[in-house]
């Protein structure tokens, strides 16, 4: 049946989630922040900055009204960077009047908090203006999905109705969905993998070859799980869709804009550079620190996230803590 | 201590380890079975055909005799593609005057009876002729370890004692070597990941993106588990390096000839022709064949490997049958 979408954030990711559902006959408003922005995607049906080339469905409509893009919503999906979570849910909750069903789409543990988004919404907005929320992450560039190749993700709730909801919503013959009850998991690997990315790609940007790749995803994998599993994952998520399959798009992919990201600062730049470069949010920058501090607290051993977090936040040498980390001495593969 | 090593088998790979021996300070001489090529490695110290480019240490000594190349060996290497392993361990019984350790480091089941590589070590090599037996696997193309680019690998044995002794030998700086005593599960990663890249290449061929290669691997991993399980191996061996490490390596690499493999026949060209354009062994075609039966003895549901088996061995369309895998119904990850 039809369903009235709000889709919240206009960037590469939210325009091309919006794409699959009109594309499935829903009603959808987009809103963004950028008045220019909102005005090419309602008037040249194109938002060029995040999707080159890609021309919009004329039915998306675009606003900066977010009262607007809300109104009478049987369905909202926040695709803000995991920094603007918060303040957009507040923004939501006042203005919301009905009861949507609440779906977030972005990879990251809030800064200073080290929350998961799921637990932002439901911290931000009350519950007489939310159903369920339910977390969709897996492997899927944006740009890929733009074009309608076959794309496969996971729609992870505590509700198995409302998971089962978000999974009628956007599947369709390019676009495959699948339910799992693990958000913990699936918020949790989705965030971390970007950390790895950025590992991954500071190893390329260093001149290391495929070997040194697989062997960071391979421990990448590990640290990640033994965090998420400290926070209270089921370890199985983290070998599937947001575990594996999402590093692997994310760790070897010219569109992964972490590791895109890691590949610079292995280049030599600084990071004030990459970031100015990349002109869109690098999650993982934040998301280093959010883990690093988390893994601190609970005792777990990350040495790719401190490696990382160490080149970032201590301007520690990239090539020689890389080589470090590479090098640390392990016997079996039980201590990895 | 400096140790007499045999390496059986001059491809790529073989070569690639010899040259890591001899780094190491050992003593090594490889054997194969073409004189020209044995003769270059002597002379000309390049095996160009296997490793272009690529300069031998002049301290690699290569021979066509076998007796002379085990001659007290401490250690004899078996790198020769699966269906030669029976036939080259007959020949090493009937001429070994010793009892040295035996490795190996190929990555296949046998085609008829589908057993694992140890397992043909073990009936072949009488056990007055041999010390454990040890496997060696993980992501690792030889052209990288060639060149001494960083690679970390599992050796696996019922014997730590002759684990460690491996790890010894072969580990350096640039080549890290962890041990497993997961045998079983070391050898069934590493012989079926080469069907996921054949799947993984296909789809590159087809022009699928970086999206549904993800989907490919994260569902290879659960279908490589499930046989792997059946046939004893520890789950967690498939999280590791000659799991998931290993299927990063492949599935996404030009190195793989798997993956150029799988590649070609997404294009549309007949099994023969890219076979004929290798122009070295593609395990991969003959583990598929021999996965397959074993699936369908032990009735686990393998969709990738059985899609491979059909446009391999049943001349079904690639095109529809890969499409067919990628759009198959499931609802949740758990199915999967």
């Amino acid at each position: 049946m039809k369903q009235k979408i709000a889709v919240l954030g206009a960037g590469s990711w939210g325009t091309a989630l919006a794409m699959v559902l009109v594309e499935n006959g829903h009603d959808v408003t987009i809103w963004g922040n950028k008045e220019t922005q909102i005005n090419e995607i309602n008037e040249k049906h194109t938002n060029t900055h995040y999707l080159k080339e890609i021309t919009l469905p004329t039915e998306l409509v675009a606003t900066i009204n977010l009262e607007e893009a809300i109104k009478d919503a049987d369905a909202v999906l926040f695709v803000v960077p995991t920094k603007a979570m918060r303040d957009v849910s507040k923004q939501f909750n006042e203005v919301c009047q009905n009861k949507p069903i609440v779906i977030h789409a972005s990879k990251g543990l809030e800064q200073d908090t080290h929350k998961r988004i799921t637990e932002v919404l439901e911290e931000e907005i009350s519950p007489s203006h939310r159903e369920a929320i339910v977390v969709l992450s897996g492997p899927s560039h944006a740009e890929e999905v733009a074009v309608k190749d076959v794309t496969t993700i996971t729609a992870a709730s505590s509700s198995m109705e409302a998971a089962e909801y978000v999974q009628k919503l956007f599947s369709n013959d390019y676009f495959r969905v699948y339910t799992n009850s693990d958000v913990i998991g699936v918020e949790m690997g989705a965030a971390l993998k970007n950390i790895i990315a950025l590992g991954s790609g500071a190893l390329k940007g260093l001149g290391y070859g495929d070997n040194a790749r697989a062997a960071i995803m391979t421990r990448g994998l590990a640290e990640i799980s033994r965090l998420g599993v400290a926070m209270g994952a089921n370890p199985l998520t983290f070998i599937g869709l947001s575990g594996v399959g999402d590093l692997a798009v994310t760790c070897a992919s010219e569109h992964s804009r972490n590791f895109r990201a890691g590949y610079l600062l292995g280049k030599g730049n600084s990071l004030d550079d990459v970031l100015d470069n990349m002109g869109m949010i690098v999650e993982g920058v934040y998301t280093t620190k959010a883990a690093y501090e988390l893994a601190q607290e609970r005792q777990i051993e990350m040495p790719i996230t401190e490696a990382i977090y160490d080149v970032i936040y201590n301007d520690k040498d990239v090539s020689s803590t890389v080589k470090n980390i590479m090098l640390r001495e392990h016997k079996s593969e039980q201590e990895l």
